[in-house]
């Protein structure tokens, strides 16, 4: 079966079968197909589609390309939770304590930020002394001793997605519904997980800019997480703001410690405990939505929540003391604020700007291998439906070093839209499908 | 400019501007474009298209990524004639020194077999001691000495093409209208040519299967020619059998000396004077179609055209003795004949199955780096239209080696399609473009 053939029936628009599919991910991971042939596979497949038989043979073939994990022997339901990426998002530190709190356990793979989206790994290391690079031995020591643990992609998992993804970024070929759903389901299938919960983000500053777009996303994650063996349901979740009031790792950190002592903003506490009470009713845990859902809540008010956020600390060498002195974490030289130039409603926050302009200050990556500055980021100070008047201060500036200053704050700038009108108020969760 | 944004602008479906295309044109020849993302943009344009002014664009920055031949120095009109790719078309061999009879100048730089078509460097190369490697410093001196050289292909000549096509054969996007459009004519653009005469094959044989789609192509050529500078005029010819009777090298050149002295097959005949005799008018020698075509008859009835053709071997160290005794040619050891199994009419021959069963004992390459056997072919014994009875000759073998002549006998066997009733008489000539 030749490399060339295999495209070309891609390219005329027809489906291909399993023994094709399984030679293009078996090629690539074997470094037997050239970079050159898989990029123009990944195009045609961008614009021709796949069917659902067909993404979900890639997705298996994908798990197949590396280990599947067996956690079996470790009792309890293993759920995941994984989002599309927005900005803002320091869910996965409050809801994989909150879910292991109430007993599911949680075996999380995650990633480093790139572009304008955050990563929880990046996040994660912001604690002194955490460390996300696990052996398996280590994973599933913690995983029976605390019931979470949060650690990087392994190289055992899914790694034709490894190669893939990064062609993909510079191949133009990322924004296509089969392989995004054929990647993210890859890695959290290989985790040895039996339940999903995902958080598809909709809106500016997420990947999928229109509700349709995200709907379409969220179906063939539904129907090929199920058609593997793995239990799937979606969030189609609002990233018309960036989540919560803090931008950067270190000022994420703070603010995902504040939310498990209860003192969260109201969007982030919302959506943390949404995602954490499914993943505990998917677990089975409870019989039904409203019991999860309390489950959580009281995991949350009684602080063992929290609890549980200290024993994953301590279980991955970071220190503990961070909890309790929020001022043991990296902070930034300098602080600045943007004010609003006229009064006004406060609408929209371009959230994908807001996420570029703390990259260009340090807090993400442009390139894989730019090195990211914990300390820096931004405090979101009036937030989506609130009033302000000329002078009121828009966001507040953490930074280190001034260089690229001057441009992250036209953006900043540019990111909020003030208007006479209060915008139409939304709910954080647009919808939920898979249930 | 980032390659990753031109080529999501053509995934997206835009027109790149001038900037782009010239960016990639460049970015590939100075090898900054890594392999895998030309073929991303090469797979999107496949699939998307491009509009005749990026066709356009495209043509002259593969033009500018090499030498522009400046043969004006030489006097008389320079003229060229290609085709898109047939099976037994050995065209070249015959109009080339018919035309440069009557005094066009014709710089003809030729390709070597692929697949399932034949080259006319390797049927010039069957020629004992025939040289096509010539310096551009030998080029120059044939054309002031002779009027015409077949060379191949220099260094010099649109090197973004050379690195281009062979992506191109190794990812599925040959098959690409702005593709084909810009490859053909980059080349002959840079030749140096004032006039261009196109054969664009249609039907089985050709690579062009079906009339609307070889029509497309020839419109394109006549467009982006023109605004190139380049008078440039189009037949569509069918490709319903093989042209002539002869495949295969040395075979090949026989057949062009036999119909250079006027004893060869009819559809051949015909084809290479309406070619020879559109570059006589083309090149602006005669002042209409019928002096052109008269012209032309008569280089062929007095035999200039066969001294032309024997002045073109000698300067280019061919041994002139082949033109009076062929069988100073590389001959097979053997010979079979293929029989008809019932009686019936000849209808269309599958030129492209004879091509492979050819390819198969020897004639042409699968791949680039195979070897020609320059001696075996096959020999046409019933044309299309022709009416046999069971055992008549369909068509006679030239082989020496028979490690494959099992498989290239049935598929030989299938080329045949013998009906009840004749075919409906084709004319060779479909149609024609741009006058």
């Amino acid at each position: 079966m030749r490399a060339v053939d295999i495209i070309r029936r891609k390219r005329d628009g027809l489906a291909l079968d399993d023994a094709e599919i399984e030679a293009f991910a078996h090629g690539v991971t074997a470094r037997e197909w050239p970079d050159y042939q898989a990029s123009a596979l990944l195009m045609a497949i961008c614009l021709r589609g796949m069917t659902p038989a067909e993404t979900d043979c890639l997705t298996r073939a994908m798990v197949q390309s590396g280990e599947r994990l067996d956690l079996s022997d470790i009792p309890g339901p293993k759920v995941d939770k994984h989002s599309t990426g927005g900005v803002g998002d320091k869910t996965s530190l409050i809801l994989a304590p909150l879910a292991a709190t109430c007993g599911v356990i949680v075996p999380k793979m995650s990633g480093r930020s790139l572009g304008h989206s955050g990563g929880t790994l990046d996040k994660l290391e912001a604690i002194p002394g955490f460390r996300v690079g696990l052996s398996l031995a280590e994973f599933r020591a913690a995983l029976r001793k605390v019931g979470c643990a949060l650690i990087g992609q392994t190289q055992e998992i899914a790694p034709a997605d490894k190669i893939l993804y990064a062609l993909r970024d510079v191949t133009a070929t990322v924004e296509s519904i089969p392989l995004i759903t054929a990647s993210i389901l890859s890695k959290k299938i290989a985790e040895g997980i039996e339940a999903l919960v995902l958080d598809v983000k909709c809106g500016k500053g997420a990947f999928m800019k229109s509700p349709s777009d995200a709907r379409a996303l969220a179906e063939a994650l539904v129907r090929t997480g199920n058609d593997n063996g793995v239990r799937t349901e979606v969030f189609l979740t609002a990233m018309d703001q960036p989540l919560g009031r803090a931008v950067g790792n270190a000022l994420e950190v703070r603010e995902a410690i504040a939310t498990l002592r209860g003192e969260g903003p109201a969007d982030l506490t919302e959506l943390s405990v949404t995602l954490a009470a499914r993943m505990v009713r998917l677990g089975g845990l409870v019989k039904d939505a409203a019991s999860a859902e309390q489950a959580v809540r009281s995991a949350l008010a009684s602080g063992r929540g929290l609890e549980k956020f200290r024993a994953i600390v301590e279980q991955q060498g970071g220190d503990p003391r961070t909890l309790d002195d929020p001022s043991r974490l990296p902070r930034a030289r300098d602080q600045l604020i943007v004010r609003a130039e006229r009064m006004g409603y406060v609408g929209d926050i371009h959230a994908e700007q807001v996420g570029r302009a703390t990259m260009m200050l340090g807090a993400g990556r442009d390139r894989v291998e730019d090195t990211i500055d914990p300390a820096v980021g931004a405090i979101i100070l009036a937030h989506r439906g609130e009033e302000v008047r000329a002078g009121d201060g828009l966001v507040e500036v953490h930074y280190n070093a001034d260089a690229k200053l001057a441009e992250a704050l036209a953006m900043l700038r540019q990111a909020w839209a003030i208007a006479e009108e209060p915008p139409t108020p939304e709910s954080i969760v647009i919808e939920s499908l898979g249930t």
